[in-house]
């Protein structure tokens, strides 16, 4: 059996000078409370506090960061759980799930996720033996009597992690019917907020496009059989994610790509998309202009626009075909914001009351395309690495590359992005000691003095998250 | 109140050992002369020899790289003294505008700017205090009392730069008279030339075209109306900034692309765009030809040719309309160097007497294109990372991506481009350390002897610059 | 004169007490036997076991890597004995060509080059001089008493440098008679295996192509007068190469694009393309459509594929017409994955018998598309820095790059894809040595215990290509 250490001085850089300062660089940061403006928690979870099923519910099948690696190395996703998309639950054993895990636990060496989940195991249950075949049940039984406890529950969780504010993903049609009741309820004190998830709504090339704006006309009590009545339902279901305290929407479009219609223009191909007669041209070039609407009406109503285009969704048709999305087969391609983002910066990257965040997975663009736009535009930050990207080393990179020509200041802290509850403080610490890393290096090569690198580090971790996303 | 300190060792690595070699390795190179083969410094600086303005005038109002980040944060261009297209001064107040970046000086923390203004205020002006709105005030009073002494007066300080050789920038129909005059003050000792830059008369596409080859034609004593009197027009001006000093043309188009036309299809597109009757494909046809025309006539004169493609100019309409080029409304786009310069290398690539210096702002061309390109053709050099690229932490980068194929004596050197004149002598040192802070790693990782290394600091800081650009 | 030292911890990282990790992480993989699973060794080599002729041969004449450089620094291939495609040979004496090496070694400071060649003189040859116009003879000299030893010809060096396997490259239509040859010796015991490079047979647009596929048949003993008989002709001859115990096929098209034809679709353009009639559109299709073909072959067979597309052969005219392929002048250009290679994966990418090893010349890849494929398609593997990317500074990079979303297990393991025998031992260890440094410091950072990166390194080195390749 390995036992598990968690280093005070994990992540942060070997020279002993160097590593000092790191140190003493977290020792201000490391409490601070979690602010999370992106992430794909379900409040439900918070909203019923039941305890977590068992460990294959809370660290695999969910997680495709995981179970895409076990894929990667023959195990198929409905041997951990994945269920299909006829609706046919897997059947598989949540204890046989963990062993696969555990029996793999070599092939995650020098990952994020390894890391994740060790620490979780370590620092937040209090089972701190590393996973492998042999240990593989004992660490599961163990885990099950932590879960039982109250103080593993969601809310005990939510408090212990010390989470200030945490923002959900949701469908512009739902009633928020969770976030209210949260909200409402008189035993719960932490703030959970909605996000305005809107790409359905936007790209008329979806399947299911015109279905979906039909019920955006329901839930928004307003006839969308005409453009204008489709704008006006967005701008209704935004004011109702408003009330709900939301402060932010995301767009994810596969490119960065923003244009603006005429009305005539958009409302001649809103008919036809409605009537599935647009080409291919013209519904790309109306979810384009549809990026413009919503920066718009950002203006008006401030809601922080997060944008994250890049990603070549269900990437292995089989997949998508036996599990739906999310399952680990997106890949990302190469992006171009420099000429894509320019119709939407002509009219609003100077607007005082716009914002928009820009998130990639193409780290090329880092230097050369997101930190000279962040470092002119009032309007623009720069989201931190995300997703692929969301680990030690590229948290590193992203400093060293958007820093000299962006600063700090035009960075928006970090986003964890995560589905799996538990990785929430571990994800964000890996952030805060990354950051503490870049900035040892800018006090010990006398760039930064260091009252000002720590300044600067309880900048990332508290007050840019929140000052950005105006939570 | 807070003190700058220069550290010694500042930029150099922490680790002990290695930064005992970057030392000695600076020790070296640290008072070799400058050498300024590329820079936007007006020569009648040094012509006239008059005290500085005011610290706005020299440290902020002219420099995009700090406006452009002021105006990240919200600070309107004309709030920094930018003056506006129509004319009109801005009027801001000269204070007004210093205590603008003091109040903003965090947003600098770990930017150049920052590094490169704290660098000239204690080390070129012995005002060695950190920008902050309380100490704003003091800063300006001090400076302007400096400014007031002879001993900072621009020639004094060129002086004290240890400026060997110093490039400017220059239009073709320019008389030069400022440059001749320099060298005919017998009071002058320094030596300053210009560069040929000739983007607005090699481009039909862009506005004024036209009238620019008129102008052309009146400073060369040539009719314009053929294309072989275009012709002989640019060569004529190449002879006169030649015999003016000139060692090298400069070259910024909009992508790296070159081509040949027959004299036939020049001289058609050459007519139709005089007509304004060219379409794009033929003026870009044109613009790409072009740049083999200047390489054939750097093969008979001589001059170094620069290019560096890659930049969106004027990406904010808005700004351009109110306040022009160069406010740092230019961003990078992604670009390609084996293609595009095919052409070109397939005429010249291995002409005895054809040099090319090639910058980028896309770092992905660095290991992929550019560093093969220059470890295989005897006629390209890679030049100095640049503009959003000149910074330690992207020096470095670029050494550790191309010396692997190209070596270091395929690098032109250092070259500062910069608008700012006390800024010189700070950002040739910075580039120095960080040559030495890479050099000093291949030493310590016993990839390369101290006295081999110390040896190439050298030629990095000295011989190549004056080498590659046949100064 | 200079001595060379090999220092027992070159290219570790200076920090203390990483080094002290890397140092015992290397000294467990240091004398592991070396898997050499792609390079352009001639077997006729070890077959002949005759004596080197001289530096010249050995070292600069037939390796790109040196002769690209020289010719950079204005030397003429002629000069260096490269052939002229005429047949005139050079008629250089070696003696000179040395000379021309050591006069201009330090165009060499910082490459990958120097490192093996240095490397070689005192590790392999034990002459340990650096090399310079100086000491040219003298170095010169040794090496040939050298030579004449019978512990310097190439099977004592085989022995010597502890290959296990080692893999060359070979025409389809060879009748592998040299492997053949060297199987069947009594003497020998070595183990040296083909690999099938096709790609002469699968382009259409190849000059010559129509030729090849007449060739083929011949070899194959088939009508390749129709598309079927081409297809059989080429299973044949895959399985021509298994018997004589090849495990791989080595595949490198301009770029990573697949596609796929309808057999009627497939014969049409294969008879077009034989009377020279096809399209460019058409040779393409036809092209991307053959690797899917040799994957389909490969999930019969189990031949590993291997696939590393993106280079710009023959850059240079001139050069190609005077000495042919392969002198160097080919340079990289971007590339694209994520699109290209999903008809491929559609098919084949979770096939229990198929695997395909990508390599690439350009780093962006790395993290945005080959590590994401790795992480997720049971079928892909990363293959290892290559080329021009083969240098300490790039392995480094690589694993830095791709080991967050892909892990160690999903690499292949080190390719040396050399030209050059002696380099063999030195380039291994060059990549034992940085995946040794970088492990340090996975354990420095607390991100990996020591004995977990003792074992990755004995994968890496030794394991995981003898698998991956199926060796």
């Amino acid at each position: 059996m390995t036992r598990i250490d968690l280093d005070p001085d994990r992540l942060l850089p070997a020279e002993p000078s160097q590593r000092a300062v790191a140190r003493r660089l977290h020792q201000e940061v490391g409490n601070l409370p979690i602010v999370s403006p992106h992430g794909h928690v379900d409040p439900l979870l918070l909203l019923e506090d039941r305890p977590f099923d068992d460990p294959a519910a809370l660290f695999i099948t969910p997680d495709h960061y995981v179970t895409r690696m076990l894929h990667a190395h023959g195990v198929p996703l409905g041997a951990l759980g994945v269920p299909r998309r006829d609706g046919d639950g897997s059947g598989a054993d949540p204890r046989e799930i963990w062993r696969l895990l555990c029996r793999h636990w070599e092939a995650f060496r020098g990952t994020p996720s390894r890391y994740w989940i060790e620490a979780q195991l370590a620092g937040v249950f209090d089972v701190p033996i590393r996973p492998s075949a042999d240990d593989a049940d004992q660490i599961y039984d163990r885990l099950l009597e932590r879960f039982a406890l109250p103080e593993y529950r969601p809310r005990a969780l939510f408090d212990r992690f010390n989470v200030e504010v945490l923002a959900t993903t949701d469908d512009p049609c739902s009633d928020l019917f969770v976030h209210r009741r949260l909200a409402e309820d008189p035993t719960w004190t932490g703030r959970v907020v909605p996000t305005f998830r809107a790409d359905r709504y936007l790209d008329p090339s979806l399947d299911g496009w015109s279905t979906c704006i039909d019920e955006l006309g329901r839930a928004a009590g307003v006839d969308t059989s005409s453009y204008s009545g489709y704008i006006e339902a967005l701008q209704e279901r935004r004011a109702h994610f408003k009330r709900q305290g939301a402060t932010a929407t995301d767009h994810g479009p596969p490119d960065a790509g923003t244009a603006t219609l005429s009305p005539a223009q958009a409302e001649r191909i809103f008919v036809s998309a409605r009537g599935a007669k647009a080409s291919g041209d013209e519904t790309r070039a109306f979810r384009q202009h549809m990026v413009c609407e919503m920066a718009r009406m950002s203006c008006d109503d401030g809601l922080v626009m997060q944008l994250h285009p890049g990603v070549f969704r269900n990437h292995h048709p089989q997949t998508w075909r036996d599990h739906g999305t999310d399952q680990g087969a997106d890949i990302p391609v190469a992006i171009e914001f420099t000429r894509a983002l320019r119709p939407l910066l002509d009219l609003y990257g100077a607007h005082p009351n716009f914002r928009m965040v820009v998130f990639t997975l193409d780290e090329t663009t880092w230097s050369r395309e997101l930190a000279p736009l962040a470092g002119f535009y009032p309007s623009v930050y720069i989201g931190a690495p995300w997703w692929f990207l969301d680990t030690p080393d590229a948290l590193l990179r992203f400093r060293e590359a958007v820093t000299d020509t962006a600063g700090f200041a035009k960075t928006s802290g970090f986003i964890d992005d995560t589905r799996a509850f538990g990785s929430i403080p571990v994800r964000h610490d890996v952030a805060r000691r990354i950051d503490c890393a870049y900035l040892s290096r800018l006090v010990v090569e006398h760039r930064l003095a260091e009252a000002e690198a720590a300044a600067t580090a309880r900048d990332l971790a508290h007050r840019l998250p929140l000052e950005v996303f105006r939570l």
